[in-house]
């Protein structure tokens, strides 16, 4: 990199200000660079151009938006204001549809846009988790086609982005990070550049390996979500506490995760399908058995659940279908607004479905939002029986 | 307890001084105890009352041995030398059957000859790893059966060991380690006596959640084998360095383990047939998915490492079944003299059935005792390809 680069890659684009993004653009502003966000929600960049946090639960935020809105760290709708920069990040979401295939829209108009921007040695960085090979295949082809130039006159890495909404800005200060270029020279540009404003980076030896870690991260949480959704079915069963055996079954070599509705949300359950497609593609679906059956038993939890609550509605002294059953908590996870692949969402749908009197709360949603999805709204204290699916636990309120 | 039974209780019995059992033993004698352990391997017993230690790569036991065998630690085969005990400890083995079913012989032989000499007061305790709800039931039987006496006139507990041979008197000193009753009282009674000799001791609720723990920490560790197995396939198949990836994956919430041919020996891959056994008798089979799918992953592992060799063998210029194959390690753990289920052996056999040359080395083995394996004995250096199958990697030696 020759010193006019270095000297521009103090203009940064990070492209997708949402959850992941923002906080990201934040932080590199933080440490002194000038960064120009783009975003496609113009409300979104007004706010942070004010000065005005969007995303008020990530801690630590307001101040550096505050800071930075409008000043260091710019937001616009517009990709040709990025057009003076020469290192762009690109941390949009990616979605599977209902076949649970990846699908790559949202990041291909990005990187289509980046394309049209791109000048010899400008380097861009993926941070959205994709399937592995992503970057070096479909990503590098997007840019070389809409710039005319190719991989080697532009540089090209991957970075996981690992934040947990909530606690992301202490995240891309102290949790390990890592960065993995096309080629050799695109890791280490992109490497450099990171380093300033990451606080733990490793360079690893390619865009696909780092691409694999985060997937693999992922599985494992999946995974061992589906095996403990499983051993605290074997302990109802056979009448122990779950809780208690797994208080005392964790220690350094153990770590047996909580048990739960099933696992919403746009990453848990989503990152196990890329491998699971993948090696469909390649007609090799019978080295994902792991994969497969940690998908049928966290999906299947809502029918466990189900016959829990009804079991349950068989101690009040009314008939099944009178029971008012409440839901309490819709989103897929607790204190983040969304419910996307909620299963929670999904077992109270079920339990309507099955003809139950289902009643459902959330802090987060108000009544029209949840009449919006064609459901009931009730306060969990005016019901039977309420299920606290964050919790896991069946409270009897007899309130009549 | 009176104060009789207090002093009585400086008499410890300990059934089973196998790997398990003389750790314990050695470590309740340098407590200050006196113990009798009872085996039924005359020579062993022989060794220990002469202060020769059995278990040599057992840190630290040399100097426990030598210090108190055929002092305060008597080894006898005579179950009736116990008979002024008033603790006794059972520490045998459990195997399952060719159908995976736990065979309980050992143990009711063990049980039924305490049985026998059990006066009031005494306190029995099984720390061998059983499915959950062993000693609540068969095993008070046996102990009712033979003593005519009831619980509550004796009491009885359930701690598992959780030594790891080699490090078995440090895990005693340090590590976590819990016990629970049949009724509160065991409980309570087994937890003053263990708090003698064991450095960190919890009570736990029952001895069911004690035997639930244990059995849960090996489906942990068996589930999480099998995933690492299978994302270690899906890195082959996409060209990814799996131990690159793990090394940056892993972090405090994340652990994924070590590919391998498989899991043998008499604990991990054993446990998780308690659980599924168990269920099966309760025609809940369904509910064992991901423990099904491990054991499957697992065992399947000597197919994918056979292809492997196979695949390797065919860059030899030699015709396939001229080549010399040399399976590198076949017991079922590293420094560990047992094939008990062992994986590498699995594969040896395997390569053999499909005609390949098979040799076969291990440290621990003679040329005789592999010879008794129905395996053909070579030293790694004059073979073409030596498969060392605790480090997994393929080395082709080249040697003609």
């Amino acid at each position: 990199m020759n010193k006019k680069n270095i000297h521009l890659n103090k203009f940064i684009a990070v492209i997708g200000l949402g959850k992941a993004g923002l906080p990201l653009a934040a932080v590199i502003a933080n440490s002194g660079l000038t960064v120009i966000g783009i975003d496609v929600d113009k409300k979104r960049c007004d706010k942070i151009n004010n000065g005005i946090n969007p995303i008020p639960e990530e801690e630590g935020l307001d101040d550096l938006v505050k800071n930075f809105g409008g000043k260091t760290l710019v937001a616009s709708t517009t990709y040709q204001d990025a057009e003076k920069c020469c290192f762009f990040i690109v941390i949009v979401p990616l979605f599977i549809d209902e076949n649970n295939k990846p699908d790559f829209t949202i990041l291909e108009n990005a990187f289509r846009n980046i394309g049209k921007l791109l000048k010899k040695g400008d380097c861009i960085v993926l941070e959205t988790t994709v399937p592995p090979g992503t970057t070096e295949t479909i990503v590098k082809n997007w840019l070389e086609e809409e710039s005319k130039l190719h991989v080697g006159e532009f540089y090209l890495a991957y970075s996981p982005e690992r934040i947990m909404t909530g606690s992301s800005i202490s995240r891309l200060k102290e949790f390990p990070k890592i960065i993995g270029g096309v080629d050799q020279i695109s890791g280490k540009i992109a490497f450099e550049t990171y380093k300033q404003f990451i606080g733990h980076l490793s360079l690893v030896s390619t865009a696909r390996v780092a691409e694999f870690v985060k997937v693999i991260e992922g599985c494992y949480r999946y995974t061992n979500i589906a095996l403990a959704n499983e051993l605290f079915k074997i302990s109802e069963e056979i009448n122990v506490d779950f809780y208690e055996a797994r208080k005392y079954a964790n220690h350094q070599y153990c770590d047996i995760h909580l048990p739960s509705t099933g696992v919403g949300g746009h990453c848990i359950p989503v990152y196990p399908w890329f491998l699971i497609k993948e090696m469909e593609n390649r007609n090799k679906q019978d080295i994902t058995t792991m994969l497969h059956s940690s998908h049928c038993v966290n999906d299947g939890m809502i029918d466990f659940w189900a016959q829990r609550i009804i079991d349950y509605c068989k101690n009040i002294e009314k008939p099944l279908m009178q029971v008012k059953i409440c839901i309490k908590g819709i989103s897929f996870r607790k204190g983040v607004k969304s419910v996307y692949r909620s299963r929670n969402l999904a077992l109270a749908k079920l339990l309507k479905e099955k003809g139950l009197k289902v009643y459902v709360y959330d802090d987060l949603f108000t009544r029209d939002e949840i009449e919006k999805m064609n459901l009931t709204f009730s306060t969990p204290d005016i019901v039977d029986v309420v299920f606290d699916s964050f919790s896991l636990e069946l409270t009897n309120q007899e309130i009549r």
